[in-house]
Formats: structure tokens, C-alpha cells, sequence
């Protein structure tokens, strides 16, 4: 029923969790038809319930001529613990959809599902990159300046320097590789009282990134306000840090518009002033616009996985769709571990030579 | 040459450190001007160069009659350790200043210079009130609902179970005490990623404050988008990421301004929008208005002490007066000794009872 092309002539091919997200399977089957009006070399391979996907499909002909749809019986729910998921979600949409990135059928996989449940399985499933001992959530961040890279969000609660330092690498990278910059710089995010300066492991992560030659160029310490001030390119930060600061810088955007709307509303001259206006705020609203933003990327596994916001739309989802597309067609990992290869002798996705002492 | 009123006559004296801040002793003097015209019955013992100050005090004739000045030969510097104010910082401004607290000749001090050397000096001239083991910063936050506090800012890069608990007692009652609700919210801000919620000490955290009885009530883990949605009045962290948290808001209100003057240069009907909207966007500047929340509060000293931020101006340092003032009025730390003393039999400043195996 579905197209099945040859592989040559499906150079891309992403799978998709059908049924991960709030609106799921809706948004997913939407936004994959936006996305493949945008980048008509993507295909894809949606994995879920049939009886539910196929009506969706059947609206969008061009879309369903380039697409596989692989019934799954199992979902991960919201609230299902990762290591559950890990245990019992062997027929899920999001398992069956990253194991196809592990066995060569897709070149990255999206899921807009519990994040917990698809770091998990994706680490499982995918492995890490020779050389990076854990993976990152990491996103683009608007800032005064355009946007930036920023990661850890949230994986890793808990990190040690070596996790930092290798964070930067790959945050360096993928800065090169999503916003084309060469020469990114690196701010390690920390507070600002002088003397105590930050935990151990960022004070030392700071000194190994001072001196080990990396991709792009450590600018040092930043703080909390630099993240949208654009003082550096890439901003590296533990998970838990990393996780507050985004929903802080999510909050107050949406605080600012609560107090924006108010303001117009208390008075005539007020809404009028808003109507002339109205082309200035359609602009602002699509400068902060969080779908602009969709897309947090799992860094440092052997395969792309993007995780898509669980409340996003169709629009959302596709620059998700976008993101994940532009990292395997500007071969992000490969530049991952080239990088790798270079700096630590690991090559060609094995293990060469382990740590030596002057790491 | 000042106005030496009997003590029964000064019912509230406010030591100010006259050389801490961007622009001290400027704005120390004309925001103690703004704030005597304020509160009447306030009056102020001024710390710092008797040449630079005496000539600014000459403009007040009100505030001068008022107030007293005490020369002092040294300052500590934005950049200084706060181990070195300690130790070389003995005639300095901000030390002399707190000695006046401790000594009983002002009711609280505030500064707006090194925050770091302001914490230790204070935390070592002052003492920290029986049943606290640590000092924490704390400020109100601007949110959809009002406002909330947040605590720590900064004096605590990592904090243990315990610590964050004395946080959570001591933030109800500044909230009862600054903002007059009775039964306040607490929030531990944590991070959305479900089974590995937050670090252990969190954890810990939240369980004592399910079980044990603490002024306001313990509404749980909130994410970073909770703090300026006002989900909950007191938002409790480590200054880590409390620190991290305040200043991407800080970072993202700029941002969102900066974004609102580049839609409203863009077009002249924006631009003729902008100005019947004026008013609005005033109404919105006001609220937002960092100075209205300037003054953070070291909380759990014997002795009230408040950092006004280094670069505010004379509006800002007025402010962080208001605030100390209604700190002492309102006898927040005899409040807080109170419910130490329900709660852990401390009583009158003195330890009565070790903590208990109930503990």
C-alpha cells in the first residue's frame, strides 16, 4: 500500500514515534507532511497504531507515496518511568522507531514522547560515541545576538568534568554544523560570587578546556544572563542547571508577554496604539516564537535522535523534522567522531586506543 | 556637625555602607534622601570617606540633620576575595558598617558593594540566628500571580537536606512578613525529568518538609517556568541554581525588550503605534523595573543585612532601604527565632535543646 522505493533512491529516511506526544498521532503525521513539502529528499517510516495513522495519511497523498507505516501495538506513556520503558516497551512505536535507526533502515529517528523513556532506550539501543562517556540534551537558544547552543537540558542530572569538557566538544560541533560558525565560542555557565566560583568539576572542567586543544575557543565563565545576552556561542552546564535556566528563560518570555497583554488592555489609546502595532508584535511573536526553537537534540550516540516538545503543533514538529534532517545531511556524528579521532585516537567509530595519561 | 538625637528619638537607625556600588557614594547619599523623604522615621549612620560624602550630604539639609557620619580609611574593592576582606577589611566601610549592627547602634546595614565579602563579613561579625546553619540570600520575584521569594541566590553553591529546609522556614516568613500571606506556598525547584528527579539532597528535602511542621505549606517540586508563573510563594533551591535561575530572568527581560525596539524600529505605523501605546509600555517598564526588586535579603543572620545591586541608582538603593526597614518594623528575624523555638525548642537567641533524634 505504502511506497516502498528502492534505498538509493530514499537517501534520507527518518523514522518517526507516531505516538509519542500530547496530540500524537495528529501533529506527527501534520508536521511530516509540512516537513516534506520543505525537504522533499526525506522520507519516512512512521511507527504506530495503523488504524489510527492511516486516516490521517490518507489526506496527504504525497506524503503517504514516500512513507512506510509500520503497525506497533505498544505506546510509552507520558508518565511510564524510563527504566519500565526500558523493560516492558520492546513493542512500542518509540522503541521499534530508534531500533530502526540502530539496524540502518532510518538515518535518525524524532519522537515528541516521555524524554526520560527515549534517552533512555535511544542509550540503550543507539550506544554512545566511542569516546563520550554520556549523551546531552541540547537546543538552540534565541539571544540578542541570534541564538546559541546550549546543553546539558536535563540528561544528566549529576556531571563530572570529563562529562563537561566532552559536552563543549560536541556542543562546538554541533554549532559548526546547525548555525555554520567555525570558530564557536564556549562559555561554561556558573555564578558570579568571586571566590567561590562554582563546584569542583566546573572549576576543573574549566582548566582542562583551557588547555586540551578543542574545537572552537573557551571564552571561560558565564553566568546566568549571558545565556540570552549571546556572550558565547555554545553554553555548556550540567542537566539540572541546564534544565532550570531554560524553563526560567521560557517562564519569564511568557511572563513578559502576561504583563505585555495587560498593559495594552488597561486602556483605548492603549489598544489602538496595539492594532498599529499589531505587524511589530506578529514579528516579535515569531522571533520568540518556541516552535522557531523545537527540536532538543540527543548528542553523543550513534544515531541522530531529536526529541520534539510534547505540546508542540505541526509547525513544531516539522522544524524538529528540520532540525534532525539537517544534522544527518551535514553529518554531525561523523564530525563528532572525526573530531574525536583526532583529539583521542578513536577512529572510525571503534576504540583505538583507551585514555592515555595526558588526557 | 550631625544631628546626635537621643536613641528614644531614633527608633530605627539604618547603617549604610556608603562606598559599596558601582556609583557610591553617589546614590548611597540621594537614595538615603529619597527614602528618608519616605519613611520619616528612619534615620541613617553613614560608613565611608568623610571628603567625598560630606559635600553630598550638604545637598540634604533634611537627610543631614538626620543622620550620622563616621569616616572610615578603607574600602573593599568589587574584585577583592571575601577570605581577604576578612582578614585585611577590619576598617573598611562595609565592616564597620555591620560592627554598628552588632554593636546595637543600627537595627540592619546594607551595601551595595562585593556580595561576596558582604556574606562572610556578615556571617562572621553577626552569627547566623540558633537553628540555622547557614545564611541564604533571598529576593522577590516579579511573576504572572504578584510576586514570589527566592531563595538561595547565591550564598550556598551546594547545600545539604537540612540547609534547604531552614530555607524553606526562613522564605515563609519573609513572605508572611514582606508580603503579608499568612499561610505561604513552598517550592523546591527541581528538574521534569521523572525517575531521576532532581539530586539526592532534593529528594531528601522534600520528604522532611511532607512530614515536619513548617510555617506556610509544602506544595512540592516545581520546574524553572513555575518560578515567575508565581505557582508557588516561595521558591526554595541551592544558590547554584538559584543564582543560574534569577539571572536568566534577568537576562530573558532583557531579550524580550530588545526583541520588542528592533519590531517597533522596523516600521513607521509601529513606530506612530509605539507612541499612542506609551503609556503601556511604560505601565509595563514600571512593573518590570529591576529596581523595584532591588534589595536581597541575607537571611539567618542575627541582624538584619541587605545587598542592594551594585549598579542600581539612587531609585533602586531606596528601595533596598524600604526593604530592610520593613524587615526590622515588622520584626522578621525575632519571627524567625519564634518559630526555630516552636519548632526545636530554641529559644531567646539561645540554644536550649540540641536537634532531637525527631529531627
Amino acid at each position: 500500500m505504502m511506497n516502498h522505493a528502492p534505498e538509493s533512491l530514499r537517501p534520507l529516511v527518518i523514522a518517526l514515534d507516531a505516538m509519542g506526544g500530547d496530540r500524537a498521532p495528529e501533529i506527527v503525521v501534520e508536521g511530516a507532511a509540512l516537513a516534506h513539502t520543505r525537504y522533499p529528499d526525506v522520507s519516512f517510516l512512521f511507527f504506530g497504531d495503523e488504524a489510527k495513522i492511516m486516516p490521517l495519511l490518507a489526506a496527504h497523498p504525497l506524503l503517504r507515496a514516500s512513507s512506510e507505516l509500520r503497525h506497533t501495538p505498544d505506546v510509552v506513556s507520558s508518565e511510564m518511568k524510563p527504566s519500565h520503558a526500558l523493560r516492558q516497551g520492546r513493542h512500542t512505536s518509540m522503541r521499534l522507531a530508534i531500533n530502526a535507526v540502530a539496524e540502518g533502515e532510518a538515518s535518525c529517528v524524532i519522537s515528541a514522547g516521555n524524554t526520560g523513556a527515549l534517552m533512555a532506550m535511544a542509550k540503550f539501543v543507539l550506544k554512545t560515541l566511542p569516546g563520550i562517556d554520556r549523551p546531552a540534551i541540547a537546543t538552540l537558544i534565541p539571544t540578542q545576538k541570534g541564538e546559541s547552543v546550549m546543553l546539558d537540558l536535563g540528561a544528566n542530572v549529576e556531571c563530572d568534568a570529563e562529562n563537561l569538557v566532552q559536552f563543549a566538544l560536541m556542543g562546538s560541533i554541533f554549532c559548526r554544523t546547525v548555525l555554520g560558525r567555525q570558530e564557536p565560542t564556549i562559555g561554561l555557565l556558573n555564578i558570579g560570587t568571586e571566590e567561590l566560583k562554582g563546584h569542583d568539576e566546573i572549576r576543573i572542567a574549566a582548566s582542562i578546556l583551557r588547555e586540551r586543544p578543542i574545537p572552537g575557543r573557551f571564552f571561560g565563565f558565564i553566568e546566568g544572563n549571558d545565556v540570552t545576552a549571546g556572550t558565547t556561542d555554545v553554553v555548556v552546564t550540567d542537566g539540572f542547571s541546564g534544565n532550570i535556566a531554560l524553563k526560567s528563560i521560557e517562564g519569564t518570555a511568557r511572563l513578559v508577554a502576561h504583563f505585555l497583554r495587560q498593559s495594552f488592555e488597561a486602556s483605548w489609546i492603549a489598544k489602538l496604539g496595539y492594532l498599529l502595532s499589531r505587524g511589530a508584535f506578529q514579528q516579535l511573536k515569531k522571533r520568540a516564537d518556541p516552535r522557531r526553537y523545537n527540536g532538543a537534540m540527543f548528542l553523543g550516540l550513534q544515531g541522530v535522535c531529536v526529541k520534539s516538545h510534547g505540546g508542540t503543533d505541526a509547525q513544531g514538529f516539522a522544524n524538529a523534522i528540520g532540525v534532525a534532517r539537517d544534522l544527518v545531511a551535514h553529518g554531525f556524528n561523523e564530525k563528532i567522531a572525526e573530531e574525536l579521532s583526532m583529539q583521542y585516537g578513536f577512529a572510525n567509530g571503534l576504540i583505538e586506543a583507551q585514555h592515555n595519561d595526558t588526557l
